[in-house]
């Protein structure tokens, strides 16, 4: 197992309906040594990837792309999830569902902020049925730039978004992916990963 | 003019009603580089203070407190805007109105990531009305925890929040206090603020 598959099986508690809470190192209380190792292994399995600037949602994702963005040395950007009065001129848009919260978001990305010529490359901290993934795919292609891969921290592989996003063609890097989860024993069971 | 007070007079717009857009460097887009330097900075001012955990709100704050987090090298808790499923058990609440939003909202952490122990470094990228930040105290106040100090990127000088934390006698760093702005010229004066 790896760093964070050994914290997940530590410290995540599995809860009914598919729910895996990890707020005590990732999405609300985060270990950001641990997002330090996870920013590294992002650039190693990425390594000879040219990458420009990478791109993650408000807000799980912020902190993660925060210290990734300081191990590739690129701008981070992150997409935000309601219309803002601080956020005026063209907007790239895709309407996204959230799992966890069971409410439809339109996620908006300011036009300065994505060009023909990025390479970018999308983080985020979760993976279950890929809407978010797929909202921030929309994004990069509306403007014309690339998706230079796509690193999750944690793949659901018991939902269907990374088998989807794995067919359409993207190289998708998940640090950890669930194969099963057991919420009456606790138990999480990981599919084998590429050891580094 | 310090680096952040530099980048602001180059790249940030001053807007009608009191608004200034730093989202090229900031928040939306996010210069991690800078971050550095402002954790670095409060790291400096801050020195000799212990910090056992840094408190920040999200969504803009938690790229800033990210790279702290690394600087500090302790734990990072972001408040939530919203109820969301997968936090259960105790939190801590407080109300808050969002300046840039024209709304409120309530604020919640969770009871597990803040004990009587802790010495709180409460970090945020602007402080304009205090709302948030004194949301964030209550929250620490209700744990029992100790505020430890108070680093904001951009103070609105011009606004009531610095004074209204000032006067309390909590620390408060603010790496750039915007005293005056001028949406016309596009102009923007900044307190003087002691050279490192």
């Amino acid at each position: 197992m790896n760093l964070l598959e050994e914290r997940i099986q530590r410290d995540g508690v599995v809860k009914e309906g598919g729910v895996l809470k990890v707020d005590s190192f990732l999405n609300h209380q985060m270990d950001i040594a641990l997002f330090r190792w996870m920013a590294e292994e992002w650039k190693r399995r990425f390594a000879g990837v040219p990458v420009s600037k990478i791109l993650t949602i408000e807000a799980s994702g912020i902190g993660i792309a925060a210290i990734a963005g300081e191990c590739f040395s690129v701008p981070v950007v992150f997409a935000k999830k309601a219309k803002s009065i601080n956020l005026d001129g063209g907007m790239y848009t895709a309407e996204v569902e959230s799992f966890t919260h069971k409410n439809k978001n339109q996620i908006l990305v300011s036009k300065k902020f994505l060009a023909p010529e990025d390479q970018v490359l999308i983080l985020d901290d979760f993976l279950a049925n890929g809407c978010a993934l797929q909202g921030l795919i929309s994004v990069v292609t509306a403007a014309g730039a690339t998706v230079a891969g796509i690193g999750i921290a944690i793949e659901k592989g018991f939902q269907p978004g990374g088998q989807v996003i794995r067919s359409l063609g993207y190289r998708l890097e998940s640090l950890a992916i669930v194969e099963e989860m057991d919420p009456a024993r606790g138990s999480i069971r990981f599919r084998p990963q590429p050891q580094g």
